[in-house]
């Protein structure tokens, strides 16, 4: 059951599309404190607290302080506060069962027991929102709700579930069809190679800098032929500059984000000066989708969204402030008052809170600070997109997905898991990432697999790589000044090789699960708990998820490892694997098990009774064999199976599920 | 057995007391290259590389890249290269058995299979250096060879093992007696209360600000007679300042670095500008010793010193150059080229490697660039402070400790683990560091418990606090700015001081493995492997170590826990406690276990056949009864019990140890 409450004055986010009539009176479960902007809940000692989408920590987030306040942060760890999404919604299991989903599309802080093991403390900036309360049987029961209210997830193309190869330094058409050359050589499966900020003219939206790329529509092209699908970067702030068309149409048509005095708002990213289109505008949507067309005649069919928390570098204002101030501090005797000013100033010029309070957007006429809207930037900025595409190739699936969003923006697009390290650390939170964004609708999701900062070893690419393989988009990802991180730049390219391959023999399984969960609302990736509900070691298993109703995962993510401890809260089937023909299997009793696994060898397990299907070696996801299927599993079993062409728009769950 | 080989001309670091016969041709083990700067091992697949003291990462060093460089780096993360301390001695594992010490005061890497997995690559800056390789039968043989011909490690006086609080922030001596009246209050034990900074008047070393710490003597006078030791920080750098008696005496005597001009080098830290006592001039450290006499006199019998990398903010000429430069990048468009620019300026104005080549000491009457010695500094400091301990306080124990250090500084001084963070993955680093800290010859040492910086939660302070009261430090400190984080801060006072309790019990046992490994050049903490050494599961162990040949220390390191897997490789007591009183215990079997312990209980395990001393409650150290011991463990098993006075400086192991 869901209820509905409203305080305030809510700026509408989109986030629902169902209705739901307002419920009155006292909101059940919380006690409601200042004005409406304070939610206290008293948990009880085991009570586990799920949700929160992108954020760090583990599955249970009970314990830390969370923000939801989109930021550029890569250097994220276990005492950040937010991420690049906003996704407020929550789930706690134990002493009572409920879902709740904070609606607020400002400034909102999750105490999860920090303050207090014992009380759950949400506060609001102000009080204009929505709370929908949501109770239910079990916990997936609750999110399912929620996911039916909040409007199917986005689909992607089959295409995109194949492995991507991505960098920012790809400078030039040669370097892309270095990467393409080189996975050939190597016989690695590649689907697609990413285009980062690279490509662009002086890092200007929809432009091709034609002295490195040619003929982005001729290597396109070329690309395609290979199996290979180029995917180009959008950022979110326009350059200012003459003659552009995009500034000047933008300039022309009033379609940017406005400063005190009413003009055009500056802040600089990498183009330096910039516009940000004020995407809460319908009509600054339209037209910026519109601007997709140029790459879309291209016959590019894939974009990421980037930069729109949004990101910025400095606003002009704050940069002469602070350069007076630094001025002044530096011809003293700076001592540790000084001198921390100093430092504080330079590092707090970037994504500083205070200027999303300085630009603004005209939401129905009406002027809204930017702060009050901050975690629906990303969010509109995809619409944008995903509006245009459906405008614009009707019945083409077109891959999209953003660095920023919040709940809503699932259904125009997926996300990746933000810029993040080469940190093991980060292994294990891209996993444990995963039931939280399906609980807000982001399904086709996936880290930068390998670590986009830092530099990344040999071991952990493989470890990272066999986590990686499950989730729906896979892409390795590294950021420019780290070490390359191409499978061909390391020793052991024969190992890896294999793995990837490996990704393509689960493809019919995991785009299968993934349609399934898009289309029934339901979860792809789950906590242990939410099928072992009185299981207590299930319950505190943080580094093994469930995949669909069949696998669970369970990756290593510590170096030197030659092993690891599972849980098994049933009895399970051992697979172990070192390439898609070498595959060992056994049978495991309910409890715990230490695993032994070398460094190439990928161990996951099969759910009592169940099977997967698994498809031959393929170059690419075009030459997948999805006929002639293989499966791993209990012999006995049947698998609800999904398949479609992997790029028509057309979704019928029943024609296209069949037992088998 | 040991030889030694020497390369160039090395500077003499004392790091190694004993006369070794110099060893000429090849060097075994290693290729040697590029003019004898670089050093390549090939690894066997299965080694294993230990050692390395004061670093990130796991027991098993393999598979990362990483400095001597000592480093203020509080922020240290697992991609971090050098923390605080040089501690340049290795030993591999496997294959072939072998110890090897760069004795090396200036920058030195060690790529332990980061590049390529299989290859070991120790590269330094020149050549000048001695190179000693040891070999022998057992891991543990191997370190203690080492760490005889290293000399004898520092003794903390018995007290010193007590609980310590400590914060950056203690304002007044308001303060010190508000903590002291707290721990009574709580009855949480305490046995010293430190002094940050803020005790100091601006910042100046051996200076008392008397405004807010009226009468120093007289308060440490009252905070003995309830058993409590004031232990205030020395900072390296001198403040520039006219009338300051030490500043004044060291631009008298020509006490300080010059730079390249041979003025006296000018950086900058908390109070601003200071000189930098050049420690590496025997007489230098002879008057700077003499300095703490101040403190001495006024009953002071411990001390910390700190900012000794050294630390600096900044340097004028730096500062200088790079406000010229964000001056002229600020006035252009900054894009991502002059942007990166423009905060990496400011980022890198701090401990910037660069300015530790403009400065010089006085080796023997040559002029020698800082960089060169970069990693005796913090060394050289303590050595001055403890070779005055000697002259002024012949027969009693003085703390003292150290945030810098590199081999040879273990005879002067134990050390902190440097700053850190309340991060669950500090706290197992903290864990992981201690052997290899031992094997350096740093056994007076721990980590600053419950983390300095970042915010601490309670569970966090009561695991942390589970894994601390088994090392020789134990001191609660934390930074300005964060979460105050004394026990009595968070409410579950009642189970805090239960653990606190409980290390007070085990002090007999702690200070006894403590001396013996300080007198029999052993090791306190060690990896598994050393002891079951052909246990494969034993030598992949990285989240347990033990204790003496008694213990084994089996910390919970994750939120939200409810117990952990735990290796056995024998058979061996589990120990759970909850309080000194609540014991339980069980015999378990060699192999692997799930053990459940709630967030107040202590578990850890004795091994087979041993058993440990433990004591009643006590308020202080002063207080403990040793006479009348209890003992856990085996009922037949006997124990070697090392005990003495704590305070004299004569051991005599013989006379001290007996069989109970």
């Amino acid at each position: 059951m869901i209820t509905k409450y409203q305080y305030g004055n809510p700026i509408e986010t989109d986030a629902v599309v169902k209705d739901i009539p307002l419920s009155y009176g006292k909101l059940p479960f919380f006690n409601v404190t200042n004005g409406n902007t304070t939610f206290s809940y008293v948990l009880s000692e085991n009570d586990i607290v799920y949700g929160l989408g992108e954020q760090v920590r583990g599955i249970n987030k009970r314990g830390w302080k969370y923000k939801s306040y989109n930021f550029d942060n890569p250097n994220h760890q276990e005492d950040t506060n937010s991420l690049y999404g906003a996704h407020n919604f929550l789930l706690i299991s134990g002493e009572k069962m409920f879902g709740v989903f904070f609606d607020y599309a400002g400034l909102i802080e999750f105490d999860i027991g920090y303050t207090d093991h014992k009380m759950l403390i949400v506060t609001a900036d102000d009080e204009n929102m929505k709370v929908y309360i949501l109770t239910g049987e079990t916990e997936l029961d609750i999110v399912k709700q929620f996911r039916e209210i909040i409007g199917q997830s986005y689909i992607a193309p089959k295409w995109a579930f194949g492995y991507g190869q991505s960098r920012w330094g790809y400078k030039t058409e040669e370097d892309i069809r270095e990467v393409a050359d080189k996975h050939e050589k190597y016989n690695i499966p590649l689907d697609s190679i990413y285009l980062d900020i690279d490509y662009m003219e002086r890092y200007k939206d929809f432009t091709v800098d034609t002295q490195r790329f040619k003929d982005l529509k001729k290597l396109q092209e070329e690309m395609l032929k290979r199996g290979i699908h180029l995917v180009p970067i959008i950022d979110a702030g326009v350059k200012i500059e003459k003659g552009y068309a995009v500034y000047e149409e933008g300039i022309k048509y009033d379609y940017f984000c406005k400063d005190e005095d009413g003009e055009n708002f500056v802040g600089a990213v990498w183009p330096g000066r910039v516009h940000f289109p004020d995407f809460m505008k319908p009509e600054t949507r339209r037209w910026f989708g519109d601007q997709y067309a140029v790459l879309l005649d291209m016959g590019i069919d894939g974009f990421w969204n980037d930069m729109n928390e949004p990101a910025i570098f400095y606003t002009q204002k704050r940069l002469e402030s602070v350069m007076r101030r630094v001025n002044e501090l530096s011809k003293q005797n700076m001592g540790i008052d000084e001198f921390f000013e100093f430092k504080g100033l330079v590092e707090g010029i970037s994504n500083n809170i205070e200027d999303y309070n300085t630009f603004f957007h005209d939401i129905n006429g009406k002027k809204v600070a930017h702060k009050k809207v901050h975690n629906l930037y990303g969010y509109q900025m995809t619409r944008a997109a995903y509006e245009a595409f459906d405008r614009m190739e009707k019945n083409k699936r077109i891959l999209m997905f953003s660095r920023s969003s919040y709940i809503g923006a699932h259904r125009y697009g997926g996300i990746w898991h933000g810029d993040n390290k080469s940190w093991w650390s980060h292994l294990l939170m891209n996993m444990q990432m995963l039931p939280a964004l399906n609980m807000a609708g982001f399904i086709f999701s996936g880290a930068d697999t390998c670590g986009f900062g830092s530099n990344a070893t040999e071991d952990l690419v493989m470890r990272w790589l066999q986590l990686s393989i499950f989730t729906p988009l896979m892409r390795n990802h590294s950021a420019i000044g780290t070490r390359e991180q191409e499978l061909y730049q390391f020793q052991n390219v024969a190992d890896t090789k294999k793995i990837i391959e490996i990704r393509y023999g689960l493809i019919p399984y995991i785009y299968s699960e993934y349609m399934k969960a898009v289309l029934n609302n339901d979860m792809m990736f789950k906590p242990l708990a939410f099928d072992f509900r009185d299981d207590i070691l299930a319950k505190a298993t943080e580094d093994q998820i469930l995949l669909g109703n069949e696998v669970m995962i369970t990756p290593i993510y510590k170096q030197n490892a030659i092993g690891r401890y599972v849980y098994l809260p049933e009895e399970m089937m051992m697979v172990r694997m070192t390439s898609l023909d070498q595959v060992e299997t056994k049978i495991l009793s309910k409890g715990h098990h230490y695993i032994q696994a070398k460094l190439n060898e990928l161990v996951f397990f099969i759910r009592h009774g169940k099977k997967i299907p698994i498809a031959k070696k393929a170059k690419n996801t075009a030459e997948l064999h999805t006929q002639k299927l293989l499966f791993l599993g209990w012999k006995d079993a049947s698998y609800l199976y999904y398949e479609d062409d992997g790029i028509s728009r057309k979704y019928d769950l029943e024609k296209n599920t069949k037992i088998i």
